[in-house]
């Protein structure tokens, strides 16, 4: 087991050295480390989390600390760290080294400007936060990445929460498939009709933005044209899965199996 | 000034037992015993943030434990503190004692509910959440209190947050003033042209729900008819009022004066 690990290790090691000279993009692909990881499932109690998203670059914000098992673990283990400007300082010496730092470099202090200066990128125009710089150079520079986990967006300043929720819809229109995993649980950007999985009796809200004609099935209450946000909150799913009928967009947020209540 | 104190205090707990005898409601004022305390302004650095608001209930919610020294103080000694069903569960020493529990029943620890029966309204209906329940329960029983500062209402699940912040607008059809006040920053519930005060500088936010025409005066970026949510963050005061022109109704965020940046 340890030989296996240390083999594995050693492979993603030469993947990320060759990753970083530019010329294996195209074949670059965690999967095999990555189930090894989750092999023991100790740290995905909730299998449907990452159930049809297995993430291929992890973003970090400047939020709440991630303390689900489950960012822990990218946090831990994931090879595609993507870490939002100064955020790179609270890195910690358990976590993966980042795979990139990107922001408008204005709170990443001089010390880790100095350790990492040959993975980070500078956008410095104000018109965009940080984890959308980030979401923008993995589009750009990395186009074979879609599955994008951003985790530390939440928490703190409220605005800028509320902000980085609403982002996603736009990260969508991208072409990609993110995914915001907090530590109580997820939003899902969605449009038109949608089918999610996650166990009966998960706690479901959903928020409306651009969306008409919707109605669900497998949902405790009957959802309608929101106008408001709270319009959209604390139904409950009736089945394994459930159905969102829609023209438009909407997010879906789900909670955690132990997060059904206010705590 | 010990002798003062006293008095006053006895004061203020007559008039309390007063109320609670349902006979004077309308003579019930604290404003003398806010005044006393709030004359080191020890607590309120940014005086901002009540200028033309001193709460008369203070609502509290079991979101994240309020920290600011504001909020603290309004938890040590406001008259009347309402406290959202099992919030009263982790009710502090330190703290004042509720002035009312409200909410659905569902949570109140039963030594609590033996604890304060004389003063708990159970509303059992799901149809609200605690939050609105509280404020219900004030505009039908109170109806002389119109200023209500929200506490403890964010954090922990973000679809309660958002949930929770929304409301805020309905509450203002009710009539009544209402700001919700985090450990980061001020939502104020606004319609059709409003200004307000804070000092130049001040991080602000605006989320629109219904407004159209929207334009600004001494902002730092020009504002116009939201329909994201990103798109009204992160604005900044240049002076220390502001104005926003609009019909209809949208939340603006004043961030607190330490809280510029992501922390």
């Amino acid at each position: 087991m340890d030989t296996g690990r240390c083999g594995l290790w050693c492979l993603v090691h030469l993947q990320r050295s060759l990753l970083y000279s530019g010329t294996l993009y195209s074949l670059y692909d965690y999967r095999l480390f990555w189930l090894f990881e989750m092999e023991k499932n100790d740290c995905n109690p909730d299998g449907w989390l990452t159930a049809n998203f297995e993430p291929e670059a992890v973003v970090v914000g400047g939020g709440d600390t991630p303390n689900h098992p489950l960012m822990r673990k990218w946090l831990e283990h994931h090879p595609r760290l993507v870490c939002c400007d100064g955020t790179a300082n609270q890195w910690q010496d358990s976590w993966q080294e980042p795979w990139q730092i990107v922001g408008d470099g204005d709170s990443i202090a001089p010390a880790v400007h100095e350790k990492y200066k040959d993975i980070i990128t500078i956008y410095p125009e104000q018109e965009t936060n940080d984890q959308t710089k980030a979401i923008h150079f993995i589009h750009e520079k990395a186009p074979d990445i879609r599955r994008i986990a951003i985790i530390g967006s939440t928490g703190k300043r409220e605005d800028h929460t509320l902000g980085n929720i609403s982002l996603l819809l736009e990260y969508q229109k991208l072409g990609l498939e993110v995914r915001m995993y907090t530590n109580h649980g997820v939003f899902i950007p969605c449009c038109d009709t949608t089918t999610l999985h996650c166990p009966k009796d998960t706690a479901v809200s959903i928020f409306n933005f651009t969306a008409t004609h919707l109605s669900s099935e497998k949902l405790a209450y009957p959802i309608y044209d929101f106008t408001n946000w709270w319009q959209g909150t604390l139904n409950q799913t009736l089945a394994d899965d459930f159905t969102i009928h829609a023209q438009g967009c909407y997010l879906v947020y789900l909670a955690y199996s132990n997060q059904k209540e206010r705590e």
